[in-house]
């Protein structure tokens, strides 16, 4: 039985509501609980605790399995066998957040390496800021913070190294991004030993499956049409191709059901499209899970 | 590429549920920004503005499409083309408010043509109002109302002209609608100059079928059932008739799958009815959107 | 036309999504009304009251059907009939409360029948409380509690008989529960005299079946999948056996597709041996109501 | 050193505020919890309980003193020992609530002798109500209340008896009073063998004391003027008489300071007076406790 | 007896609270109330409305007082009689604030001369608007703002008038105030006719008295010291002249005691030079209300 | 001018209340702003930063003056000047929080030196714990805690070191304190070079004495009461010591005036004393600051 640990914070919605759609019951006696048990036969308790720690603690194998940032596994440095990448962040699934450095916008200053010797960073990653520099050879003052770092530039410090989705909070307090230090999806990591445990592989495999089908559902849909014989051949044409559609003969002579799963990006155009060659009835319906 | 105005303020919810559900993702930095792009081919960038303001913005071509309520179109007399009408409120899809004459329960009146003379009226409406009252041939002092304009009867006027979806804020308010101005439904209009480019006007009339299709869906459910070929008749027989269920034979002998999509108001008595008629496995699915 | 009363309180959300999911329409000016009438054509009105006076307003005939807990049916003696029992509580749907006599865990009492003659035992349940202790014949001096009876324990009085659901608050304010008095799900009520009216009787029963439709659906969901004519015998021996799937043929030749319900809480086990088995395209959706 | 019992809810916030402005300080671990001890040589300390308990709490000795309504003493009809009233509600210091029979306004009901036999009464004190009706010699249904009970008429039963402060929740809900059973102070309540205690009899009476001080402060303020001498007659004149005035001689010849207390309700009135008789440099000070 | 009118909105709270602050109670059956009583003899009744109407309402003769900012009663040209300016805002007492022109700071304009023929400007003055651009001589195209103004600058508009306070919200949307129309206090004003009545007249007199009074306590505290009399010359010689101290002859040999009045903006270096001059027992209090 | 920092998070609204009590005004453009200016005319700006970044600020001079826990100078072992402990917490005025060591209350340990060699020990201070154990002489493995320290025992780690005030939160969690580090006030720190300017350091001297005299007045009241001649020795005799009262002759023969400060914690027993001792006309009032 695995022993597992979610992020509390920023993703904590969002992880929450990933278990709870690849139906992996997480169960707390109330909501200001950090521990509770799990109603699934691979799964005996999980922790809920800050992402930053989440790394070392599934080194060290308090936890078999876990969830958080790829910024927090290079930042500790932490020896943990990735599984999985769950592109998801606090405020979308299907995106990943980036750990950068960034200036003030009247700086001017566009690329890392115009960073001046001495200058003073602030960040929460004082160990990937520090190997950023150390490849530019700039010696430079790092001051670790504690939130809210993109507040100071220029008052206190002369560029940060922080963490941001979309960089709208970096623009509207007047910064500019120089440099992208990492993509940072979210995470399925695990201990490296517990691997070795050929029945808890097997374990972390299925719940792989399903969380990573539950992610996958989250921007598609399903289409349901009927379509003449006729027309068939060209509605087939325009769906997209990433999947077979399932047709199938209705009871009506010479229709034709047919169902595709779609990413929602798509829908906008392709229906209008589908209406054009002759597609009628045309249904989207929600998807919980997608397993291929 | 459209520039597309939306309404902020009651309708701003709905109206934000609504092109999510057709799958127009509108991006915002931020919940407080006011203007965003469009994950879409068609439309470039939204804003965000009061209803009482976007038909005019629409007529001087500041954008070329845009919903508001058919209350401020009809006030503000602004010349744009009305697309489609999207009947939904603050409160409900498949709804519409009204523009009405209301005064208090007590004050004996029942018709507009019993108002006085020289009455006060208190109003978000004055063209509206002045229409009314000219087509009545009663000269009246109109005050222009900046809110809770059901609070200043009998205290302040004599009369109001105010929008209600239910009538239930102004009963509550002790008053009684004695005149109805204008059925109301949200608009979905364009700037007329912008509907003579062909490319412009086939990109309108898709994003109308989006919409509508997501409206459309939200009073529906998909109905799923199988039923004996010896049943199969009757069963048929008391689905509702707006659309041909989509009829499979399975692989069981003698058995069919029927699939409708039925309005969620008939759904109560529908089901008992289908159950009497013998249909079994009775399943009821929601549906994003529907397009015929 | 029957009159409904719903719970007020704990039990509010989760029986207006209930009534929502069963397509039975509750319509109130605004969520301060406890009264409002029902868009359905068997059920006139409805009020929203405490589910301590249900039982008794029922019994009373002022209403013909009601819901409320068990335990106040029980407590108030009310001469009621029980149409069907309704899984559900403020938490959770499939979940039921309990009435249990719970003392502080420093206690040293393990059983109902060690609690001491003459203890002071504080309820919202005093008949339920008197019945035990009848019955054990112990005496004990019962005190009315109006509210956050868990708090009492040990400074005020030496037991309580209490709601609980998992047994977490209990827990956490030091007490333990010795005995269950009572599991008590919610019910739906009716009022005996209106029964003898066959119309009556018969709204009833369909009323039952949409409620009942709209619980079962919720822990539940629709999985499909296609599978190869060589894998289906293997598909389906792995499925739940409490329903019979939908398999039809694919115009793919020798393809089919399976289409089951299947109960959230084993879906994910389910899901990784349905794809070992050869089953592909896994979709899972959504069930807003199930009538088999 | 007493245990002192105060009300939790509609008191709850006032009572705290009570407390602090009487320098008695009451310490809470945390705001969920319902004990905590006093910083007060004279109490130990205290529960934060509903007020419908407190009465039999005290009488059975559980606790020393404590602070309710005088309605649940009256209802409960518990013995205990009125140490001193305290006019204050949930909303106002110097106010109390009173206990009224209310019907529908529509009922053309205007007096309780007009309530006809066989009515349906409900309300959350059946005790006062069955008292009421019993002296007036009219049979009623009394259905115990668990709250809203205002909503109730007509739809339900045909009168109330509930609690109000200024009858605007009653006159909302379209209701008349008809009779007040009971005016209900706020009542600083001891248990009757206590009293015997000489100790603490005397420790009641100082805590009385420094509440009824912060109760008196909240309605009054300081007023400090200076006056020339020739004036100082005139000025003392229109100082309302409850209370000599404090009279000091200046240094500066022939001018004299005054210091009054004076009820807020007179203040609006009092001080363009006292400038019109001569008085300049008012000043209008807030007090925090006055004790005579 | 007078009726008054005071602003919902962003002045209602600390406008709410002057009334508190002078003794002049308010008395609303619920806080969603617009109209209520007044506890003092000269004011019988008031409202709570939208400051944009309150100048042709008191103008009208329906009030005969109200507050309401100076920018209203210039925009709607309404004839009414000014009593008083209270310097007081949605944020401070002790402060105005303005009408503004704005244009964005990327726009290269710096003042009102400089906006270009055929400007579009949003503004919820369209008024005053005309007026500024009527005495420059430039036609610009005016449209109402019914909120945000600020947003719209540059994406639908060139410039906004628009009202601020310290100006940070504007600076935060990136526009550059070049011209102020109007500061603007609120006031109290008066229907002319009103004042013709000297009874009324009186009654307004002494509210303004009151008014005043509590807004001047606002930014004052009382100063209380006492010094040897050979340090009291230099004491009394550092002491803010605006208000003759008040001096008193302590009980104790040569000692005096001293009080001022002091701003609170002059307290920071007022007290360590106090102490510096021998002053002892240096007390700050709080006032409530001020007449001189 | 100096540049002042305070702290961000659990100490700010009490931060910035003590600086409103000093008249110290700090003026933000919103209260998202991490910055603003100070009226004041020895500071020029201050800054909103996390308490645990501020020693390191000050020490290297981003800032002249800050205020911060002493617990975080020590952890960061900052070179800066203290200037003076300001006695306040998140919650209270007049308290101290505390650095502690603490284990599972079932572990059976009751004193640092019984922690076992390598236990796990989770901390937001590192540093500090690392002192303490290498003075104990017990290796133990030390994990840096983001947040919710409390809640990693026993599950995680063996033992924690955190902040707490009264305890409760660690009580709550089954926790036991074994160990106290550090009794930590907040400080006003200052920048060690800059104290050499002797215009700042009498600046921050000033600075000190107002928020001392702020801080002095929250515990106290202004206490007035008249006295006979005849009593005024014995009423003198019990006042609290700690400073002479002011006491002054009233224009009524024989009476006097008696003015004194007293400490809250003492008002509820002094009281009853005085009223004893022949004192009448007792008032308490409210302080704002006191500088002896």
């Amino acid at each position: 039985m695995l022993r597992l640990v979610i992020p509390k914070g920023s993703l904590e919605n969002q992880t929450l509501a990933l278990f709870e759609a690849a139906d992996i019951r997480l169960v707390r006696g109330s909501e200001r609980d950090y521990h509770g048990t799990v109603d699934d036969p691979r799964i005996d308790r999980f922790s809920l605790l800050r992402p930053q720690e989440i790394p070392r603690y599934v080194e060290e194998g308090f936890f078999d399995i876990g969830l958080t940032g790829m910024d927090w596994v290079e930042e500790t440095g932490a020896k943990v066998e990735v599984i999985a990448e769950l592109p998801y962040t606090k405020g979308y699934v299907g995106a990943t957040v980036k750990i950068v450095l960034a200036v003030s916008e009247n700086a001017g200053i566009s690329s890392a390496a115009e960073i001046k010797a001495e200058s003073r960073i602030s960040t929460e990653y004082p160990n990937l800021t520090r190997g950023l520099f150390a490849e530019l050879n700039i010696p430079v003052k790092i001051f670790l913070s504690y939130g809210a770092t993109e507040a100071k530039v220029p008052e206190i410090v002369d560029a940060i190294v922080d963490v941001t989705e979309a960089g709208s909070t970096l623009r509207r307090n007047g910064m500019r991004i120089i440099h992208t230090i990492l993509e940072s999806p979210t995470l399925l990591i695990a201990n490296e030993a517990c691997l070795d445990d050929p029945e808890k592989r097997q374990a972390i495999e299925e719940i792989k499956i399903l969380l990573m089908g539950a992610i996958d559902a989250r921007g598609k849909v399903l289409v349901k049409l009927n379509v003449r014989q006729s027309d068939l051949a060209a509605v087939l044409g325009v769906l997209p191709s990433l999947k077979a559609p399932t047709v199938s003969k209705l009871a009506e002579e010479s229709f034709y059901a047919v169902e595709t799963v779609v990413a929602k990006a798509d829908i906008n155009v392709l229906i209008p499209t589908l209406k054009g060659k002759g597609a009628g009835d045309i249904l989207e319906l929600p998807i919980t899970k997608i397993v291929d």
